[in-house]
């Protein structure tokens, strides 16, 4: 159409040229911004178009001119599932024609051929306006022309705000520009961006030593976790264990007949990715167990580990789906010269892959339909990418309240790939970010676009198979340093206890992250009630995380200066700037460390000479400070952090309450 | 196609999401690299596909990994018109097998079954071969598990080179992935990326004062143009000149009988777009002008300016191609309060919209048809985008040795969005640009991604309508660095002469950028012999240009620190790296300014400890320099910029020849 004039580009959010949704959820706005121009002077105008993806109408929000071709509008998300937004745009003739008479008329230029113009103008958007709406821009153009009203006053009338909300409402068609193909809004639970996980092996849940704990364990361990707090229980696989070429305690190649074997070679006679391991229950004490943990508040995560052991039933009815070897054998996991002889991986090259997806597929949906709604996948980028794009998305059309966390510890590409495809959570580098460069530089490319349209974080100081050499050496200071960093970085973050909590911190040998007697291949025996236990700790810092909605999102993340390298400083504010949560953290836990802080005062809302209580939220203190420039120490024997809400709007000094 | 199992991502150069092409000239490379990855541990492979527009053959080039999942290989392009490009890969089971296997018989694993396998991928490579390669194919599988052969020799086998290269050249089909759609490259001839321009008005070209200038006059001129060596002579409109509303000298409001009007006030009784001002002489005169340029190595580009005077043609023939008033008249330029009377724009709105195009491009054809190669387009900002990128589209399909260049003075969208579409060349905002920090800042900007790919700037340190007062007040010293600057920061520059080699430097009035007496509305008469002329330095500097490749191209620009804010200091290369010419420019046209120079020796191709030949390409001066740091002095009463062409390859002082 060649009378369209208008030009918009670069409409953000937008990633990869719109393949790829950016991700919200529910109640979260997105605030999309353009380049919209014309060739010329005109005025133009335009809006911001958005629906939800089941329905038909678009809804239309005005865009906001912010300058240098610059428009800005945003709309709120209320449901899950997919959204769409676009922007359209278009030369808008009766402002145009507004602004110049003004100029006009201001250095007293003959205007009665430009009250004819705009009283054409009025005339044209009625022939496209709503019946009251013709007529109110008749009567105006009709008054515009009007003999008997003077100069002066026609010339108010031309100002009319009214004029220019109807030309909004009625622009030509013929001067329409709307952007295509509209850009998508992936929309989840509120969870998928705040959540807070603890991961047990329920078969080390028993009271007493030595014995395999079952669901009815982990049902008594409940009020435990609920009391510090956590909303989501994640279990490694439940499923039967196989028996070939199970690996003993210490991931020794030969079990011994009392080995319980590894969770991850899934699949016996007993069953396999649709069964539940004999010795922790039924199906049914597995239901209930979920439904217990809903009385709590906390969800259960199952594992989803796209594999199988040698025993699992699938190798024997498709072993179609599994790599032959020339010798007639199937293809064991290897990352060569290292062999997993107790592993077999799915040919995903198959030509039965439409089955074995649509069989993988109907795992997903088992466990749904036993309440699950969170799962962590194991290692998803040794699966095809194409695959977990298809399975999100298919679990999603009738589910879109499905959880996904991507374990994959991997280099950027493949890991923001399955954030981009799907995944609504990824394990991240966190674990191996310890100085406060490194801290400063992953959580500030994590916290802006584009990362921070599509990858959420989940951040994990421990896992079974992460003890971090931090960890090992660095004591109990340690532990409670990177599980604030962790609670207050992230917005999502986990703990694999009790090992965690009990500040478990003995590696396999030197040099390994793998634990020493690793409950991955041996039952273990947890003294909750131990005097030195973090729990207490832990519960009060997730309180902390849910009093406290600037903990709640990675969005507003700011660092701010302190000259000490060990010291680290950052804040994060709520969505609409009213609260912040400055954290202050001794990254040495061997040694005190002191600095100046130097506050970003405008990024937490306060003024150059404001007074203000920062109250850490940790030891009760409440220190009241004014402008940027604060003395900070921190001694790890006591207190490894500061966790500070920032409270404003102190009228005077006299107003700050020291008994609050 | 669930088997395809590699990621490709973020193909560059790539501009909006692949909806503009990059730009190239003839015989430039397309460097392109993307993000490629798989699931697991798999061994990828993949290739660059281009093609000339054209052509229906896709070439190929095998992609190389250059760590972090990032692959590279370019292509060059040799043909005006439009290339295509794009990337695809695959999973390469044969390639993975050997490096797995090489790992296992490093560390003596069994491998028997392993040779079986090689073989069975060799074999399966076979069916996909040519005959030749397929032969040998069978060969190797065959000796891989020839009993005969020891252990040892089959393993050598293994690691066969051949067996990698047949891998890239029979993919499987099942798992190849090919980015679509492919990606666009615009390919002009080199002018449109090294040109040197000069713009004189025509008219004023007469020996005599007084006397209108015809084409005969500048014929004349021709061989003093070619003399500075430049090679693009850029007329001003060249057509009839309105009568009515005709601006007087100095853009009075009323013309007097002798006032001569705006060439830009274009079509009279005489004749519109399509005809030449009776007194510069004939049509078949202004061929013969364009015939002897290009005898002196010069192209004619000619002004288009879609605009009429009241007295063209068009109005009377079409009045539907502009917009009419209410009460009859029709609509003047206006930016109000300014009128300009003696203008109608063309309504490019109208319904006969299809009309108005194809008459626009009619005149370009006449144009071409005359033998005219360049255009440099007037205010192209103030006429729809859509327009320009159909005009030059259709010219490009039959001539795509065209050369647009944009005149628009305007904001960065807009300016860019022109680039963007099809114009080769842009003004830039290189005139304003004047402390060190806005020069470094501006063309650090334009010689890197995305700007880098699809806008070429002009540099002008003046036009006839744009008298800096860097110009104004400098001197003869700002003339010379400003020069200096244009035609080293910019492949493409020009001036305005003889104003600008006369060093012409009155305004109209405090404050204005226009000239005094502009050319623009009134003949002048310049003496071209005066003793203070630059025309022997600007001769000069344009031969540096031509003999020194490194100044043909904005692309691999460095600034390099120097500690005084009036000293600028950087360097370009050449393509392949072997060409260095570094600029040293005091900005202070009033002071002798000095400093030390921090040069990045590593930009231009030096080591630390290198010794190097700096040979000043102005005065002839040559300095023998060792490592970054040198002292510059600049006095501008004697040389306002060092020019110096960098010399490699010094085996040792002594080879330092003094007397070069």
């Amino acid at each position: 159409m060649g009378t369209i004039r208008v030009v918009i580009e670069n409409i953000q959010p937008q990633i990869d040229g719109g393949s790829t949704p950016v991700r919200r959820v529910v109640g979260e706005d997105v605030s999309v911004e353009a380049r919209i121009f014309t060739d010329g002077h005109a005025q133009i105008d335009g809006a911001l178009l958005f629906k939800a993806g089941t329905s038909a109408d678009w809804q239309s929000v005005p865009l906001l001119a912010c300058g240098d071709d610059l428009w800005r509008a945003a709309f709120t998300v209320e449901r899950l599932g997919r959204y769409e937004y676009t922007v359209c745009a278009w030369v808008d003739h009766a402002h145009t024609w507004q602004r110049d008479f003004k100029k006009k008329f201001a250095v007293a230029q003959e205007t009665e051929v430009d009250f004819l113009v705009g009283a054409e103008h009025a005339h044209e958007l009625a022939l496209r306006a709503t019946d009251a709406d013709a007529r109110r821009l008749s009567e105006w153009a009709n008054a515009l022309v009007d003999p008997n009203r003077s100069r002066e006053e026609r010339a108010a009338l031309a100002d009319s705000e009214g004029l220019r909300k109807l030309a909004h409402r009625y622009p030509d068609p013929l001067l329409v520009l709307r952007h295509e193909p509209a850009l998508g809004v992936e929309v989840e639970r509120e969870r998928a961006r705040f959540s807070t996980w603890y991961e047990l092996f329920p078969r080390s849940t028993a009271t007493t030593s030595g014995v395999h704990g079952t669901f009815a364990d982990c049902e008594a361990r409940l009020p435990y976790i609920a009391a510090m707090n956590f909303d989501v229980l994640y279990l490694p696989p439940i499923h039967p264990i196989g028996a070939t070429e199970r690996k003993g305690a210490n991931n020794r190649a030969r079990a011994t007949a009392e080995d319980v074997g590894s969770p991850w070679a899934i699949g016996s006679a007993a069953g396999g990715h649709k069964a539940v391991h004999p010795a922790l229950g039924t199906l049914e004490d597995f239901r209930r167990l979920v439904a217990r943990a809903e009385e709590h508040g906390i969800e259960i995560a199952l594992d989803l580990a796209f594999q199988c052991s040698p025993d699992h039933p699938y190798v024997r009815a498709h072993p179609e789906w599994f790599l032959l070897r020339p010798d007639g054998s199937i293809q064991y996991a290897e990352n060569p010269p290292k062999k997993y002889q107790d592993i077999y991986p799915f040919n995903f090259e198959t030509a039965a892959w439409r089955e074995l997806w649509a069989e993988l597929k109907s795992i997903v949906e088992f466990w749904i339909a036993q309440r699950v709604r969170i799962f962590r996948v194991d290692n998803p980028h040794t699966k095809p990418f194409a695959f977990w794009e298809w399975l999100i998305a298919e679990v999603r059309k009738s589910r879109p309240d499905v959880i996904f966390l991507a374990e994959a510890f991997t280099r950027p590409g493949p890991m923001y790939r399955l954030a981009k495809l799907g995944f609504s959570q990824s394990y991240s580098y966190f674990a191996w970010r310890n100085s406060k460069t490194e801290l400063t530089d992953y959580f500030t490319q994590l916290a802006q676009a584009p990362l921070a349209e599509f990858f959420r974080a989940n951040l994990w100081p421990n896992t079974p198979d992460i003890l971090t050499e931090y960890l090992q050496f660095g004591g109990r200071a340690a532990f409670t340093v990177r599980l604030v960093l962790a609670a207050t970085l992230g917005a999502s973050y986990g703990i694999y206890g009790p090992a965690f909590e009990l500040m478990e911190h003995s590696a396999r040998e030197p040099g390994s992250e793998e634990y020493l007697d690793s409950e991955k291949y041996q039952l273990r025996h947890w003294d909750l009630e131990r005097e030195d236990s973090l729990r207490d700790f832990i519960a009060r810092l997730n309180r902390i995380r849910r009093d406290n909605p600037p903990l709640q999102s990675n969005r507003r993340l700011r660092f701010h200066a302190i000259d000490n390298a060990a010291l680290l400083a950052y804040s994060k504010t709520s969505a609409d700037g009213s609260q912040a949560v400055l954290v202050v953290a001794n990254l040495d836990p061997h040694h005190p460390q002191a600095g100046f802080l130097d506050i970003d005062l405008e990024a937490i809302g306060l003024g150059a000479d404001d007074a203000f209580q920062a109250h850490d939220l940790i030891s009760g203190a409440r220190y009241l400070w004014r402008g940027p420039r604060n003395y900070i120490a921190l001694d790890p024997r006591h207190a490894a952090a500061h966790v500070l809400r920032i409270r404003h709007h102190l009228r005077s000094e006299r107003d700050f309450d020291y008994f609050a």
